[in-house]
């Protein structure tokens, strides 16, 4: 079953409904963030199999767009995430989880995906 | 000038160089987290010369997809990002700012965009 399609505008932004807004990929954003350091974890997609599956199993499960697949979190790795709270926005193109991290987030093995700060006036990287 | 194409792999993740990797939009996923609460304020779209932007001037500046335009934001409401920090994750297609928030970050009014979680039971949406 599909979720009811986008309403527009306000009526979007103040719906207590679902209804998310897939783009053309069919995929919303999704960010994990750590509920107890409220560090952002890392950034991936969801398409509609996916944030069902992560509603009805309460772990975060993504859309692999590399893999053209599922991605149910740590389902190789172990580094589950279990999900506390989700939260959408105004247009409902993107959502926001509170997890519970086991293990890195990151592929690399880092805690978080986000492991390097850009100098804004060298534009080098550098490791947190 | 154009930055350096991203790397392949490990070479992309463990590079010192920014080496965006926008999409076939030619965007990177941008996200701002307000540094002083840590809660995610907004996830939107930065291309090549919006993120060149962002990092001379220390304002987010993203670029809005609905109006293909530069949004240098708060230019109109007043509801500038000063940008702390920046970090870019392991694939180099998405941002995370630290930023210092002035007023709300949501064209709402609201503060952080994601103001409504989802009840994964009924799906329905309440504001928080």
């Amino acid at each position: 079953m599909s979720f009811e399609p986008p309403l527009s505008g306000v009526e979007q932004d103040e719906t207590s409904d679902l209804r998310p807004k897939f783009n053309a990929d069919g995929l919303i954003a999704a960010i994990a963030q750590d509920i107890d350091t409220h560090e952002v974890l890392m950034l991936a997609w969801m398409n509609e199999a996916a944030l069902r599956a992560t509603l009805e199993t309460g772990r975060a499960t993504y859309w692999s767009r590399s893999r053209g697949a599922l991605w149910i979190k740590g389902e190789t790795s172990g580094h589950t995430q279990d999900v506390v709270e989700i939260r959408i926005d105004c247009d409902q193109d993107a959502v926001v989880m509170k997890v519970r991290q086991t293990g890195g987030a990151c592929h690399t093995g880092r805690t978080s995906c986000f492991y390097r700060t850009i100098d804004p006036q060298t534009q080098r990287l550098s490791q947190v």
